[in-house]
């Protein structure tokens, strides 16, 4: 297949939209949607990622609570999300405007968002400047899940998230499912 | 919807999976799967990053090297992607075992593979520890993309890459287009 070279933007895709919570000194809370959030360490503890713009308001939220919520929304939130992503905490309630619910968390003072299935709760471990955007490090403290996405052994059931990606400027469900890590050791 | 909290393990998904080359001192190249690629400045300049376990032989290459390659794999590749992520390349020369084609990069040593669609050469800018993973954060050189994936002026058509997701253990299909980010701006 001949390739041709581009000017990258955001080359990778697709990503897991999130809605991250925050909140100010006097309590109120913040949205701000991600088109991407990010794996850094998977188990042990379990660290999170995410890159926000200078300029935006949840920037210096997080950066003064020094916590944030990181929030999975379903794919029948878009609209919402959307919203979420186009104006800013400084001028609108979002919470209010939108018509989203705020349910308090267990271990940090940004609220989680009760429509999204899934809910981890973080505090700040660092913020380091890449390039165009800030990465704030986060460690989940707690997670919270629907419990209609759970099996009875308590393991999510992906096809139950109805997750949302996020893919160059666009909005994706995701697909089917093709096989499960390691299936071709079990070809061998 | 009530909720259920449960012990937190790579929380995030679906992410993007990647295929990240890098060669040893005397050029002997090497391919890793990755469950996800992160975005980290999408424009100015590109950045991107990659959580890699200290255990693995790529840790080392790509340190040493201090370049890499992103590729991203379509899922009519998965069997090859599959077995990438779960041998080592200190046994194997996965290219030749796997019939992957090496084409050589414009500005690094290690290779693009021919079968990806998308191809990116970084530069090693910094490596951190965050708990199991070492986070290599890289700059984007090189963009290269199928040309039967851009359209008449040179956009990526997501569609035509067949995207390949990693989601809690599972290999994803990309479903459907449900949207344009700001879209909700035009309904306003």
């Amino acid at each position: 297949m001949p390739k041709r070279t581009i000017k990258p933007f955001r080359p990778i895709y697709p990503t897991p939209a999130g809605l991250i919570t925050s909140v100010d000194a006097a309590g109120t809370a913040n949205i701000i949607t991600l088109g991407e959030v990010h794996n850094l360490s998977i188990g042990k503890p379990v660290i999170v990622g995410i890159a926000v713009a200078r300029p935006r308001h949840s920037h210096e939220l997080i950066r003064q609570c020094r916590q944030f919520v990181v929030n999975l929304p379903p794919a029948d939130l878009l609209e919402k999300v959307d919203r979420c992503g186009t104006t800013s905490g400084r001028d609108l309630d979002k919470f209010a405007a939108f018509g989203l619910t705020a349910v308090p968390a267990e271990q940090v003072r940004p609220p989680l968002i009760a429509e999204c299935p899934v809910n981890l709760e973080c505090r700040l471990l660092d913020v380091q400047t890449w390039g165009d955007h800030d990465l704030f490090v986060g460690e989940v403290l707690v997670e919270h899940v629907d419990e209609s996405a759970l099996d009875g052994s308590g393991r999510v059931q992906v096809e139950k998230l109805n997750c949302l990606c996020y893919v160059h400027g666009e909005y994706w469900t995701l697909g089917r499912r093709l096989g499960t890590h390691g299936f071709t050791r079990a070809q061998a």
